[in-house]
């Protein structure tokens, strides 16, 4: 287990009756607010309308950003930093997914400086110094965005999709309401499952592999996760499957399954040029490239892999080689991945083999967990999710 | 899953070289500060030396409350309450285990209040409104009061072991290094790892009983404590199976535990006041209560039980009720402590059943899981121990 550093001050409010929480959070909050959310489908559940009554009644003046796209961009994060600048923004209050809230989170930082946001963080990975706090009103359980303290934004300019991580960009708050993820449509769901279960494999599946409580924790997780998604694909307003999956995508990411790991995180830089390119949700290429990425890595940690397949999978090691038992685990992960209607190959996402090239390129090879990763791997792993 | 609210801003330092971390920790704190301890360990392993010169070499002034004992005493904290005051003690250092944690924490709000800490805080449960904040260094891991809120105290005048719980006693941060766990004696291991195992039962053991994240992390913390539990008493320098023990044991108290359940503390309360009579250690006395408690109550939750015997225990099911299911779950429960030598009876503990009447006596009877406690059930809890 490798020394470790824990630090997680989000307050989460977490159930049926979370929102009923955000006055006594705005009560300690400045009076001007930056709203900021996706598309229409918080007017149209009615959370907008919830939402604002709340804001005027706590007596807030109120500015909006709407339009966060999937991915979200550099030109809404200049957007929102020049309302913040514009305004004396004194609160972010983000609404919806990780879009959102990562958008949110490379406002909160950009409108403290007066230096570039992207070149400063999100290039140059400098320690940003002050930040606008902010909370958020989790909408789509996935990235985990909401009780971490990373933020992912695209270039599309560039073609970069990087991350920035600051102790300042951990939300003050998060409030998540299990039943506002009832009418989700069932892609957002599956991509967004994907997206949890690849951040728990990117932590797992790390050195060192001796028996750990963070592993233990992390196998439970998996179960949870792969259990409570086939029960709320049956019936989408299964309360307990809702909440174990939200929660679930909270904890994946909270730091607890970090604790003594060394980490991967190199399926995730795989996935990143595929959503800076081509625009893919994050979920759906990852559902893709995460599978091909443990089938070709997996010869060089097969007992890890192994107790992956028996731990997670139930498969019965009796009579077996520790990679044969690897290679069933992995294979139950793509049944699971095609029983729940994720996308499986590159042609899937609309992505033609002449792009694979260029893909690997833009590839950040820096992140790795059992052998070092070359762009010649990455080109192979792609290949193979053709 | 009931609805929760979660928030633990603690900073962990873990890991062989955690200490290192204490003067950046020191670099943000006042100048004047109260250094709590208990007998002479620290200084017989040397980590009195490297704290005070680490404090030294931060320029700070140092005070000292030493001599701290297990369940730490109303007395003790007053003398700390009155070292704070005529000495403007701006930070607290708790280097121990959770007596001196707990005793750091009451004297943390008793200095900022004129009025008498135990009647304000411990008897009334008003909300403090101040306190000064302080930081710890683990030796023993057990109580998880380096990461929660809590704080026990013991009145030797009364015989009330009463707590108190506060936002404002959470440690700013706490240091675990679990080679400073290599030179305990058996007994105190295995009394931590009984409180430990208490911790976690007295969280699970409680409605909602539906599948959910926090009962499948609450199995997976209970497997890996009894494994790294049989490792560490066979081989008391293994580093993993110490570092599983004192994250498990930190982790347990954390909150994730609690997060949608009703919780239960009823085994508690009933040790306290063996613990306030007898001054017996809290997990020497839970180890002797809780699984009486179990096999008084589980009647009332079968199927719970019958779980935690498959998950925990790997009890086969096969044709069998959920309660012969439970009561061999328990059984192995008995099994291990006694495998590990935790005591079983109150004859272990050197408590008479001439004392049952006014144990039961002196029991709050406000917690409970399954069914409502009654002095009666205490009275025939006891006497199974006997």
């Amino acid at each position: 287990m490798y020394d470790f550093r824990f630090y997680n001050p989000v307050r989460i409010h977490f159930g049926k009756d979370a929102l009923t929480h955000l006055p006594e959070e705005l009560a300690s909050v400045g009076r001007k607010i930056l709203l900021v959310y996706g598309g229409g489908s918080i007017k149209a559940s009615g959370l907008y309308d919830r939402v604002t009554a709340m804001l005027q009644d706590a007596g807030k003046e109120v500015f909006e950003l709407s339009g966060v796209m999937p991915n979200p961009r550099t030109e809404k994060v200049y957007e929102g930093i020049n309302l913040c600048k514009q305004n004396d923004i004194e609160f972010i209050l983000a609404v919806g997914g990780g879009s959102v809230i990562d958008c949110s989170k490379a406002i909160a930082v950009g409108a403290k400086t007066e230096r570039d946001f992207w070149q400063a963080f999100f290039v140059n990975w400098e320690e940003a110094k002050d930040a606008i706090p902010l909370g958020t009103i989790l909408t789509l359980p996935a990235t985990g965005s909401e009780m971490d303290r990373s933020s992912v934004i695209t270039n599309w300019t560039t073609g970069e999709k990087n991350g920035y991580d600051s102790d300042l960009t951990y939300p003050m708050f998060s409030i998540l309401d299990p039943t506002l993820t009832y009418t989700l449509p069932r892609n957002q769901i599956v991509n967004g499952v994907a997206d949890t279960l690849s951040h728990i494999w990117e932590l797992y599946f790390s050195e060192p592999d001796t028996e750990s409580v963070t592993d233990a924790l992390a196998e439970a997780l998996m179960r949870s996760v792969i259990s409570a998604t086939r029960t709320a694909l049956k019936d989408p307003t299964d309360y307990v499957a809702r909440a174990n999956i939200m929660w679930a995508s909270t904890f994946a990411l909270c730091g607890m399954l970090n604790n003594g790991k060394k980490t991967d995180w190199a399926s995730h830089n795989i996935e990143h040029p595929l959503s800076a390119v081509f625009d893919v949700a994050h979920g759906a290429g990852l559902a893709v490239v995460h599978p091909n990425y443990m089938q070709y890595f997996c010869g060089y940690a097969p007992e890890r892999y192994a107790r992956y397949a028996v731990q997670v999978w139930g498969v019965d090691p009796a009579g077996k080689s520790s990679l044969e038992v690897a290679h069933e685990g992995i294979r139950c992960t793509r049944e699971f991945f095609n029983e729940i209607g994720a996308p499986a190959t590159l042609t899937d996402l609309g992505i033609p083999e002449s792009a694979i090239e260029d893909l690997a390129a833009r590839t950040d090879l820096s992140c790795w967990a059992y052998k070092e990763m070359t762009r010649e791997d990455v080109k192979a792993i792609l290949r193979m999710a053709l």
